[in-house]
C-alpha cells in the first residue's frame, strides 16, 4: 500500500503523482521537516492543490505524537462520515449521526457536529481527533480543552468553508497541544484523511 | 435541510457562507444557468476555492437529466466510500471493496477502482456515475459507454489529482451525454459529492 495504493498500476499513478507533487511545491520544501514533508505531500497529492504547502502548520511534534498514539490504539474521533470512511484505522468514533447527539443540537440549539464532540468527550480524552469539516466542532474540542479538562495527544484540525473556518483554525493554534492545521478557507475531507492515513501509514508499518 | 445543514446554527453558516460565495465568484455568474449556479455554489461553499468557479462545465442538460434519473430512483455508482457516504441516497453502489472487483483487479493487474466501475457495469448502464477521486474508474466509464454498450443517464466526473486526471476528464467531454466535470487537476469527493446532493435536493425535494 503506497498513498492508498495497492495495485501496479495504481502504484504508478501514486509514484508519477509524488514525484509531480515534489516539483510543484519545491519552493516551500526547505519549510518543513522530512516526515512533515511526507503529509504536506500526501495532502497536496489528495487534493492536486499545491496551495497546502504554503498553508499546512505543524506544532508540538504532531507526526512523533501522532504515531505513538496510534502505536497505543487510542480511539480517533472524527467530525462527519465522509472522513470515517477514508481513514484506515479499525477504532474511529463518529457520533454525528447518533440519537443522543440528536437529541443534544436540538435541546441546546447547536449544529449536530459541535454536539457530536461533546458526546465523544471521553474519547477525545488521551485520544486523536480528526476534524475535516465542520468550524463548530473544532471550535467545541478547543472549548473541551480550556474548560473541560479534556487532553488530547493529537488534534488535526482542517475545517474548510468561508465562515467560522478559520477563526477556529487560529483559536486552535494558541493550545498547547500536538496540532496540525491549515491557515485560511481551505481544508476539508481530504486534507484530512490524507493527513491521519500518512500518521496510520508511519504508525503501522506502512510505506508513507 | 439547506447545504447539509439541519441546525439553526447549521443554517446561519450556510447562509452567510452562500452570501460570501456569491461574492467571489461574481464575474463567472454570467457564465452560468440558474441551476447550474446552485451546483457552483455548493462546490465552492464545500472546497473553499472559488477556482472552482472557471473549471466547472456542464454539457447536455446534466441537472434536469440528473433530476429525472433521481425522480425515477435509478442506482447512483461511485468510486470510493468516502464519497458514498457523503451522499443522502438510498440505492448507492460502491463495489470497490468487493471479492469481485479484488480478484478482478489482481487477475487483470489493474486498479481496484477501474475493476469497481466493470463489476458494476449493470448499474452503470441507465444509472448515474459519481467519480470523485479515480481517473481510471472515470476512464473505465468512457471505455464501457464507447465499446461496450454502456449509457449512463449522468456522469458526474471529478477525479482529482496530476496523473490521468485531466486527461480523464478531457476524454469525459468527448461524450455525447448528460456530464458534469471540471477542468484541469483538480477536483475530489467534496466536489462529487456538493454536486450529486444538489441534483438529489432538487429532485425529492430538499432545498437547494
Amino acid at each position: 500500500m503506497f498513498m492508498g495504493a495497492s495495485t501496479d498500476e495504481g502504484l504508478e499513478i501514486a509514484k508519477r503523482s509524488r514525484d509531480i507533487v515534489r516539483e510543484k511545491i519545491k519552493e516551500y520544501i526547505k519549510n518543513f521537516s522530512e516526515e512533515e514533508l511526507e503529509i504536506v505531500e500526501r495532502v497536496v497529492h489528495a487534493t492536486a492543490d499545491p496551495e497546502f504547502a504554503k498553508l499546512l502548520v505543524f506544532k508540538n511534534d504532531p507526526i512523533k505524537e501522532g504515531v505513538r498514539a496510534i502505536k497505543d490504539r487510542v480511539p480517533i474521533v472524527v467530525d462527519v462520515n465522509m472522513v470515517k470512511a477514508g481513514v484506515r484505522y479499525e477504532n474511529i468514533i463518529c457520533p454525528i449521526n447518533n440519537k443522543e447527539t440528536l437529541e443534544l443540537a436540538k435541546k441546546e440549539n447547536i449544529t449536530r457536529a459541535k454536539a457530536s464532540m461533546r458526546v465523544a468527550k471521553n474519547y477525545i480524552d488521551n485520544g486523536i481527533v480528526v476534524i475535516g469539516n465542520s468550524p463548530t466542532a473544532l471550535l467545541e474540542v478547543i472549548n473541551l480543552v480550556e474548560h473541560h479538562n479534556v487532553k488530547p495527544r493529537l488534534i488535526i484540525g482542517v475545517p474548510v468553508g468561508f465562515v467560522k473556518a478559520e477563526e477556529s483554525k487560529e483559536k486552535l493554534l494558541n493550545l498547547d497541544l500536538p496540532i496540525i492545521t491549515c491557515k485560511g478557507a481551505k481544508g476539508g475531507t481530504p486534507v484530512a484523511v490524507s493527513i491521519i492515513n500518512g500518521i496510520i501509514a508511519k504508525a503501522l508499518g506502512g510505506k508513507a
